[in-house]
């Protein structure tokens, strides 16, 4: 039997500001990204996310990401490996500090916005984040953009890692994202979206903007917890996964 | 025989911005308070204290602050008690990673500056900050000024508690310190502070700027890690200790 | 004919998050306050939001908060006369400069939050304020609550002073406003917030808690922005003033 | 007869933490860079800087930055060139309220480290600074990298622009300064320093890595206001300028 986990990033609100509908989307997803204070959250949000995600029985990450919350960590920064390696160790260790206190445990890391997508591209980030998450626990699964850089170090430094794919968006010959700057990049129908994801994980397969099919791995679904219809297609694609005969369960 | 501990706060240093002697303080202290990025600290900094802690045997604790880089935590905020919760177990948890990846442990949590001072004299900001303490860990110790309401909270709750005396401040009738915007509430003379701080070891007691002796316990001794005669004095008053067969030791 | 200012917070959003219907909003007010960075708001947001209010004929103030974002300026802050200056002083310059871009003049200063509070009561602060605001130019008026420290430092200094006062929240006999943490505090009926208003702006006069009426300057009334019902009452409130043959207007 | 411009950064200090001889380098230096607290600087330190470069006589320019403290505005961030306009502006802007309340102008804004950088190559970032320095103040100077997008920005713009040179880098055949990571990108020697500068001031010549002059425009040349040797060099430099008849003074 196919199985496949439904990711979401949560805890993105900050002090006054609210932002996306947890309560709603924790009916929906698996696993749970929390943001950890740099790019979004703050400690009250990281507290309440994490009572949130264990009384819906989610399993809880990390969600580092750059230290720019004005920019809500989506600009690219010319960090060096160190940096990044301190920058991920802290953001997990304030996590997982709520984490003790509500007696419960961390299953996984996935970077965050601009900082996932340098860790797709360049190896030397990559394993710089891989090895702290490496050694805050052998145990933590590492989650990155299917057969990216940043699965790759976390496979050869020995972490369990889990290959993610996007249900909005269309692919790329050589497996990589179409790029948002095109017209292209994102799909819009649900229908289209839900048959993509169905492909991926019981083919190991998607049709890409050229026509042809190149291998993917699919073991997580990235699903936003915010917008407007976001509620409505995850309730969607978990019923079309459900019919697929597909289970929808965390990986730990 | 008779024994304290010194501390002194390190990893106060933020970007391209030094401060203290830390290699040189490192000499002479037995528990060393980390601060976590909140009044001071950044994980690049973090990182370097805990191995630098690690390297010189000295034991290590969580130094948390008030969120105010620019006023380095000295600034009392009206935080909530859930506030004042929340952010010692983010900051808790972010000095945890660095110790985790360094394969070391916690030995305690001694709050910063002004919430230092809130916490020693507000009893539902002292209980919120225990219990913190507590959720991580029953094992650590807190550190509190002598006589506090924070040691009390950490002693009901069931945390061993360490009371923390000062060398260079001078002492009322209450037990409380002479306030910083009295003429005299420093004691400048070196010979004067260590023989403020044998006493308070040895006898139990402080003589008071009243001129009247009142209990206090001492079990452990706030140093200096920056200013000209830091150095200079943390190094003269573990002489005074040792000659006084004081033994100078970490409280765990 | 009697006269009255309406004014309104705004530019409150920050990167990602938005905060207030600010374009609703801009159709009923006629001064806005616009967030600086420090408690709220950002370069963007702040460039948008001056854009906004000059399109909408609405004058311009500058709403320096204390700097925290996390807790949206409402915290106190232990800050001195002088750095309550600095902060005043960067936060109305920082905006100037969209003014000055968008080739348009600044009205008016409204400290914010907790800043808006103490500077209410402490007369140092408050006079560190209206000092600030007067070394920017003698020609912007200060808006402070009516009868406060705030509005006495701006009358002795020499610059026009605002005495604003609330629709929504009751008032003591002292002619202070009824603490937040009293069940009274708020008034929830928009008929009886109208004649509140009404009465202070025609009589000169606030019925109190207490059952008795005090003088009351009115010169300006706050109206929130964000909120279910924010809207509704500006409407509502707006169009009461006129019929009550109270002309609604900006001060300069 | 000869003239250039000496500049420096100051205004570095952030709280608690000092960087550089800000009273002595004044000495040397006709114009100053401030910083205005996005990499660096506070609302205080603006607020003495100013004032000490008004008594020392030297003319004052805004030093905006990347919004990242922790990395002194070091670190490239990809920001889009209206969040480049809109962060300048609010700098500008922010530095300008103390200029105001010292009763003292502005002189010119000269873009810190990775924006400087940044600037330099990208046209599109380029023009929008330059427009917001010109949407400032059609009077206000801008500096940039001699020969550079900025300085080619500012021209196109109509804004007298200032071609900086530097003492302690050495040049490629193309005009860039020798990247950092090269081996050869310091001149350690300071007469080698001041023959350079001499060279470029008198015969708008440098000698480049390759072994030939290229032509390059020296308005003003930048020193740094800290580091071991930074005083004695400062003093060195205005001194050999001197003795070689060339006038050293700010541009306005």
């Amino acid at each position: 039997m196919y199985q496949v986990d439904l990711n979401c990033d949560l805890g993105e609100s900050f002090g006054r500001y609210m932002l996306g509908e947890q309560k709603e989307i924790l009916k929906y997803v698996t696993s749970a990204n929390i943001a950890c204070g740099f790019h979004a959250g703050d400690p009250r949000v990281m507290r309440e996310t994490v009572r949130l995600a264990v009384d819906h029985n989610v399993k809880i990450g990390a969600h580092p990401g750059l230290p720019d919350l004005n920019g809500f960590g989506r600009r690219e920064m010319k960090i060096t490996p160190q940096e990044a390696y301190d920058m991920v160790i802290y953001q997990i260790g304030a996590l997982q500090g709520f984490l003790t206190a509500c007696q419960t445990s961390m299953q996984h890391v996935k970077p965050h916005g601009a900082l996932y997508n340098m860790a797709a591209q360049d190896e030397k980030l990559a394993e710089a984040i891989a090895q702290a998450v490496y050694d805050i626990s052998a145990d933590l699964i590492l989650f990155g953009l299917a057969g990216s850089e940043l699965t790759k170090a976390g496979e050869r430094i020995g972490l369990q890692t889990v290959h993610e794919v996007f249900a909005d968006r269309t692919y790329q010959a050589d497996g990589s994202l179409t790029s948002r700057s095109q017209a292209d990049a994102m799909i819009v129908d649900k229908e289209q979206s839900a048959a993509q994801v169905i492909k991926m994980v019981t083919e190991g397969k998607v049709l890409t903007q050229q026509g042809i099919e190149v291998p993917v791995k699919a073991h997580s679904i990235c699903i936003h917890g915010d917008g407007e219809h976001a509620l409505d297609f995850a309730k969607y694609l978990k019923e079309q996964l459900l019919q697929n005969k597909i289970k929808v369960a965390a990986m730990s």
